[in-house]
């Protein structure tokens, strides 16, 4: 391209590699030949990228590698990407546990951890925890700290883009915490802070309910609700990190909380209160009467809020997640109601990654990040 | 840039025509010289360009141009981009009238025309309307027909992206005309056809009050509610062309359509009838009291309904529309509203641009299209 001949070396220079290293990540390993025809750059250039990667580490050659001699003639030298040059993370924070998840440059999952936590545990107890149980993973799976790239986490509450949580009220003093900051302390490498709904849409996406669509919410249903979406398969975060902060909806109609609705007596469950939630579930199974009627109030709750989202953002498809227990129960009142308000009705799915789909997403976003610093070419051409 | 060396000629060709029409409409004027540091490309590079741009007739040689003999010494020769190479229209149907405006290839407005239409009349009385206004605006400004070279479209209702509406029930026959369709038929060039709400959302952040920001929901109050969003900038229409319909949101409560919540009586107002809310607002500022709690009723509904949007998207500003009459009032009480239950509430604002806005939005949709066409260089690279 003409426009960029006469600008910044360095900046060719990066793109050509990560044109030469997509190329080789998207192949089993290939010859210089052939990345010189899949790229489109001289042979000369192809020999000075490769060597460079090779000195980063991220390319090996074939035949060095597997010991062999090579035969005589000269066969044409093989090279590959070295998806284990570099580590990821993804972890979730939660009310109840938290997990911790490692991958290698390609995604593939090495490992999972996952430690119980006490809901009422202060915010230096959870993250501590959390330490230990990323400790406990690296020397299980024996990745060195030192080959992480990049570490993913989804956190309930709404988050800034510095890694702040600006409210968080599911755990106990959260809101305000420097999230990103603190568990930067661990790591040398980038820490992305993102909410727990957000990171479940991104995963939903990548491995999950949504793989075949680029325009998703993912409801996050429970006792502290929320939503996260991708229009055109990028994460809309709002312009505050608050969109589909749909828990706040309730309060403009006369509805009360998830706990009140949820509640088989004059009083509320307790706050944040699963286990509660699990048995008035179970007793709506067998058939109890004052228990149908409390998880009727919630459905009738959640379809609302759902359908605000879909009138607002108008997605192919709605992924429900969050709870194991009794969410089955949702979709099809969720299909009915938003029948009637839809022209063009979303489809309507489960979660398909369950308990992982928060750690999952996390992984997605930190592999999204090196993603863009290793085979980036995007952004980098422009007049 | 290396990987398109042995790339598509033509597309190559592309690429600097639009990089040399970019530089030259970004100057008043500009020299050989400098449009070959303005842009990096080299010297034969930028004439043959030029020259390929000359024959097509988006640029002209200012000399030339004046008339004026050049002097000894061989002056430089300086090139503009010639905006009056081609026209635009931007026309709004709206339930009680029609509007075209015809603009240049730079957007600069060349005339106005609005002609009343029956709100009863049938779908081919008014696309004749429509097409008589046109044909008016074009012979005032001496535009001729072939010279245009987009038109955008904005139409209530819910729009596919082939130009059909797929429901509008604000207009006699709307629902399933293939309005693109039918409008293309008077033109040679494209016909961009868009909800009104978007193409409002459109024109605010072009020359309105979301000048300074590119996450914005533009609200089209009125007794066929709905609004448009901008996402970072670019509008987002939902999968099905949908998102924003929030004119259902009501359903979703106990609450009911604007013509019975600003009714003074058992009766509901006529559907659609604006000169009835014109009144029934006048009445509120003259104190009268069953006036003031219909109007009060009417913004609670819409604050509901507004509130929703805000939460799904969390945009920084919101910019209110569509009525003339009454629409400050709701300024208050939406700020209000919305900073209860928004942690970072978005600025509310009212349109600045009026009657125009859809218009106006609808011009920018054609100029939108226009621009990728000659100056698009972004999605032309890509590995």
């Amino acid at each position: 391209m003409g426009q960029l001949t006469g600008g910044d070396p360095s900046l060719l220079r990066r793109i050509n590699s990560a044109v030469v290293l997509r190329a080789l990540r998207d192949t089993d390993c290939a010859t210089l030949t052939e990345i010189t025809r899949a790229t489109g750059l001289s042979r000369p250039t192809v020999e000075g990228v490769v060597e460079g990667l090779a000195e980063a580490g991220l390319v090996v050659e074939r035949a060095a590698e597997e010991g062999t001699a090579r035969r005589q003639g000269r066969p044409a030298r093989r090279f590959r990407f070295r998806a284990e040059a570099g580590h990821l993370l993804g972890l979730e924070i939660g009310a109840h546990r938290v997990v911790a998840v490692v991958s290698d440059l390609d995604g593939r999952v090495l490992g999972t951890q996952t430690r119980d936590v006490d809901e009422k545990a202060p915010a230096d107890e959870r993250l501590e925890r959390l330490r230990g149980t990323v400790a406990e993973l690296l020397r299980r799976t024996g990745v060195p700290r030192g080959s992480l790239r990049a570490v993913g986490v989804g956190t309930p509450g709404i988050v800034e883009a510095d890694g702040t949580v600006r409210l968080g009220t599911a755990l106990p003093q959260w809101t305000g915490l420097h999230l990103g900051e603190r568990l930067s302390r661990s790591f040398r490498c980038p820490v992305l802070v993102e909410n727990d709904a957000n990171v479940a849409a991104v995963a939903e996406h990548w491995q999950g309910a949504a793989k075949d669509t680029d325009d998703v919410v993912f409801v996050l249903a429970g006792l502290s609700p929320g939503a996260g979406s991708l229009i055109g398969g990028r994460l809309h975060r709002g312009h505050g990190g608050a969109a589909g902060e749909i828990g706040a909806l309730h309060l403009l109609g006369r509805e009360a909380t998830p706990e009140a609705l949820l509640s088989t007596t004059d009083e509320p469950l307790p706050p944040l209160d699963e286990q509660a939630v699990t048995e008035v579930f179970a007793l709506a199974r067998e058939g109890d009467g004052s228990a149908l009627a409390a998880v009727e109030r919630f459905i009738q709750r959640l379809v609302h809020d759902v359908a605000a989202l879909v009138l607002a953002l108008d997605p192919e498809l709605v992924v429900v997640g969050g709870w194991a227990a009794g969410l089955d129960g949702v979709l099809d009142p969720l299909r009915r109601e938003l029948a009637r308000y839809c022209l063009r009705p979303p489809a309507v799915a489960l979660s398909l990654l369950g308990e992982a789909v928060v750690a999952t997403g996390a992984l997605r976003l930190a592999l999204d990040h090196v993603e863009r610093q290793l085979f980036a070419v995007e952004g980098a051409v422009g007049a």
